[in-house]
């Protein structure tokens, strides 16, 4: 025991000095996390309502437009816990909205992105100069670095859920980006091309035998996936997600891209899931019917065109409230996680159900649409 | 230089005396093939009409039944230049029927095999509990050391060509078989289980996470298969195979066993390809359409029905000579070449078309269908 | 063209409405870094004098002791760009210091770490139940949740290196953290366990077939990397780094550890290395010799027992000043960018050198050691 | 039932008729291996004399030279259950020899091999144009396709275990070779530049990110098995194997070559180790030490410079029988199984231990050395 340690004068003397050298003491800091073995949600779950995201929409529709006013005409959904200012710390839940006639004009980024089609049918992506057609329930892909644009020739509002891993790049500090020379990157290769390639099952063109970090395949149409819902309803279903696959990257069988991972999921009428908590976040969009989740302890009612966010290790499960099959869309960091040895479940210890103790309202406050 | 050198006498009393010992001089052997980098196949292509094992495969199914007779009613399709008696070194081809009401009772071995049903509805095949129903053009796997037994409840004949993977579980010296208690393994799981899980496209079952080296899916319809190649003739074709696929693992993207390739392939009207060579064998069966394929300078006339196999290193191209799609099945031990790190493939050098100098029946004899 | 659009008032209407509802809009935001294709170093590069850590270490010692007053007796170099306090955005680069007869209590983290030995012999940290003994120049890695405390029964202090990976865990949100019910862990195995296992070369003990993400041996001696060093300086270097390792896993030839790569490099006498950028951060310490790098224009000058720090992107190259070699330690991140597929890496376009702009001091101030 | 299943005469004429066409009924076959669960050795054990060998290898030293003879002055160990005249059916286990001055002509060749040196020091093989030398227990590799010759500075003979995948590769069909055009492929590499790279522990140089299938370490010395083998019987010890390494390719963590493994084990004083089987057949050298194993209730003593090899499935377990270390080294084709799905162990479901029923010469004939 040395004279200085009681002396706190030392102590800050210390500090200051170590302080001009761009140094710190450790044990000033609390050590990464909490001091339990019991892992905490480190912020509050998000949730935007589909009646407020259309009405802001569609007066953005009114404001402004993509190319002279805007890169893209996109509502951020900001989860007050989250600094960044995204639904969850590593992924986007934005919406979209292309007007009839419009160009979104094509550039490209680190970042990630997958678009899951809302509503609207006319509108179609060019992917590296693939075009993708997109129809509600679609999933398309833009792996990072690949330039992509927005064309629309609908007669109507084309939305769509965006979701990219902006917030992991900008965590990782590495993102960069470019504007293409031209308004929109002019198609190179037939539309439906990867999906000529890869879209009939289990198939793999002969000659191509590499395995590609991204999916090779940009399109997954609602049409495929809505009867493998159905189909996969009649085998088993998790106890946790009920009916629930993840789209996979047809050379690898893994994810879709290294850093998002991509999910569909049916909750059939009746059903009440058990609750559990992993390390990953997800971004999950109502696409259709109701029901309401209970993410440590608070109760988040949802109907189609709704969005919510769960952060790393919150206790959740999901019910269906209603007479018809509920479908969540959903994004996640799982693979990301996975690909570091970082990714962990666990079931709830208990009845595996969680007491009710507020509405996401009570808690959160008034943001919430009635 | 010694004596003994040019004294034949001295090195036969060293082979006798070595002999007796279980020794050898490897100076007396050919070392590992040909004395030249330009490397040969090791025997004939294979060929056997349709006509002909139509013929045989009904008169066997008045000569003996499954059960009381014969594990299997099986025709084993054997190159002459194969000496295990199969389509090449490492494949069976082989055709096998099924008829009304009978029973192949459950069994099980080390090898793997598959299943390609060339005619006839109604039949089933259990793999491991799993019910699976076979329809022309459909493929079925069968991992090897699987139970599997077959019922047939058609109104007719049911045939399907049997690849096994047995000349190199054969060869590897470590095959074993098991017969199940009873006659006829139990369905333990729904029909159509498998097909429920992985069949409906890019999707993977949220809760089955990990890769297996044999695909799950056990059924890989036509009805799927079909479309698929139409989708992909509309893209893009490989100037040796014309539009083609290989089935693949979901939960790696690999091949679909480790021992067995598997591939479909559309020879297009009007089409013919350019020859190469690769180290592996095959056994094609002719789905529909004819055509002819020109094998190291032979030609192989074929229609729908016909098999005919390939050796190693052969030179070999492909043509239709009909008006509609030729469609060729075929397995091919690629899979086991490629992990052993031994897989090679070499375009044709020249002019990428071979000189046609005899017919299959000129260079080998009678043994081949008019 | 709407009316509105003109108007600020109705923009800033809209942007108070969707803030009311945890909405932001994306055109209000800079998109994921900066509007060009070119990257740029997101921070400035750190740097510590060896001789203030010496300094201030020593007086941490008087100040504080590991237990009573702080988990451990750490100095924290940090960066004045990352918010985090860390070297790096991904990485801690850290000294610390345990004195004679000093216990570190055991604990465990959801980070993993490494150590770098830089000074004393005597010291003992216990991992998971395994006594690894250190002595300077050696790796001693943590994998991330094994429990481990240290011990010292040195005649002088024992200084090492700690490199963690906490402000990505941070980033990632997932942090956590437990204290071992006791001072100290004790050994269940046998000191020099793992290296006995996999010290002796490329050999595998015969019963321990499964890869693991984490490299099971925990101790990678100096007595090793240095004649290891001279041994690669006989064959070939590389243009960037010079005489360059990349510790590894035994179980994979990959990382040590999925979130830390640890390197060890030698800069001969009279070599300058060409510049070149990556997508990877870096922390250095100079365990030997005397050079300087630079860094985007400015010079670093290093000797024995200092720290300095790359951010993602910054153009660098290194040289040896002195007469005897220069060796290099270091931790990156590049495992965590290659598991994404964000690892990119650019030799400088030009001559391959930099011109110099500046020193540290001059550039970023005087918090740099004369 | 139809009147010509009773009918023999039927029978044959249908058998006759399918023959002609190059067909065969699988009913008339044993389906692939024994109808049972319970696999059994398909061949018996080998065992070669080290003193017969050594015999034998002398005069073949007068009998042929390599070059103007013999390709190799080799000795082949034919083991009388193995049709291709191999130790076992998938490996060579030849005794090669060189004496001063002599010259094995540079050629390569589809098979892949190692040497393990018995004898000698002072010759020299010339891999791929990097030089390897050779001294007693070092391990070098050639693999498949790469040129080499050997050349011989020694003052007296030296020999080497030969073992290669040559009856692997001949059931696959598709050996090749080459001549080298010179007699001997001119060093491009210096001496020792594969152990300069990776011969240093667990580091790779940082330039050299790929994984490749082949070990790019050419050379394990026994400097560095040696202590290996000490260090870990102070750890752990196989209850089958004693202490027991499997050589690794440090790009991957697994096996030196996709198709031979190579291990190493020291079976200490006073030791006889638990008896297990697998489906790998293995060839055995004697480095050092004697004792005995017993293979399927038969006893074979051995000794420093023997030989003996084990067919899949047959029980085996090992014995010291004297007062000092046993050292064997063995190749395994258990990477190619593995590779396959088709690798299986089991232990030994009694007590663990064989009894003996006879000795190798009693059960398999006078071919044994007393």
């Amino acid at each position: 025991m040395t004279e200085s340690r009681d002396s706190s004068e030392a102590m800050e003397a210390f500090y200051r000095q170590i302080g001009a050298k761009s140094m710190d003491a450790l044990w000033r800091r609390a050590m990464g996390g909490p001091r339990s073995p019991d892992p905490v949600a480190p912020y509050q779950p998000g949730y935007w309502s589909g009646k407020d995201i259309a009405t802001f929409i569609q007066r953005a529709g009114e404001l402004v437009q993509p190319g002279p006013d805007a890169q893209r005409r996109v509502l951020v959904l900001a989860n007050p816990g989250v600094p960044f200012g995204s639904a969850t710390h590593t992924l986007f839940g934005n919406v979209q909205m292309v007007l009839p006639g419009e160009v979104a004009p094509s550039h490209r980024h680190t970042s990630s992105a997958i678009r899951f089609i809302m509503q609207g049918e006319g509108a179609v992506t060019i992917v590296d100069g693939e075009p993708v057609e997109m129809n509600p329930g679609d999933l398309v892909l833009t792996p990072g670095w690949s330039f992509h644009g927005h064309v629309s020739n609908s007669d109507g509002p084309v939305l769509w859920m965006d979701s990219l891993d902006s917030p992991l790049i900008a965590s990782l500090r590495i993102g960069r980006s470019e504007q293409y020379p031209d308004d929109l990157q002019p198609a190179t290769r037939p539309s439906g091309d990867s999906l000529n390639r890869y879209g009939g099952g289990h198939l793999r063109p002969k000659w191509q035998r590499e395995a590609s970090r991204f999916s090779p395949q940009l399109l997954y149409p609602w049409s495929q996936t809505e009867p493998a819902l159905h189909q996969l309803a009649r085998t088993e279903a998790s106890p946790f997600d009920d009916v629930a696959f993840e789209y996979t990257n047809p050379t690898t069988g893994g994810p879709v891209m290294p850093t998002v991972g991509c999910e569909i999921q049916m909750i059939r009428p009746g059903v009440h899931t058990r609750a559990h908590r992993h390390s990953s976040s997800v971004v999950y969009h109502v696409f259709r019917g109701h029901g309401f989740s209970i993410v440590d302890g608070v109760r988040i009612d949802w109907e189609a065109g709704d969005f919510f966010s769960l952060a790393p290790w919150c206790w959740h499960e999901h019910a269906n409230s209603g007479d018809a099959e509920a479908i969540l869309f959903s994004t996640t960091d799982a693979p990301v996680l996975e690909a570091l040895a970082l990714l962990e479940e666990h079931p709830h210890p208990g009845s595996g159900y969680q007491q009710i103790n507020a509405t996401y309202a009570e808690r959160y406050g008034g943001t919430v649409a009635a």
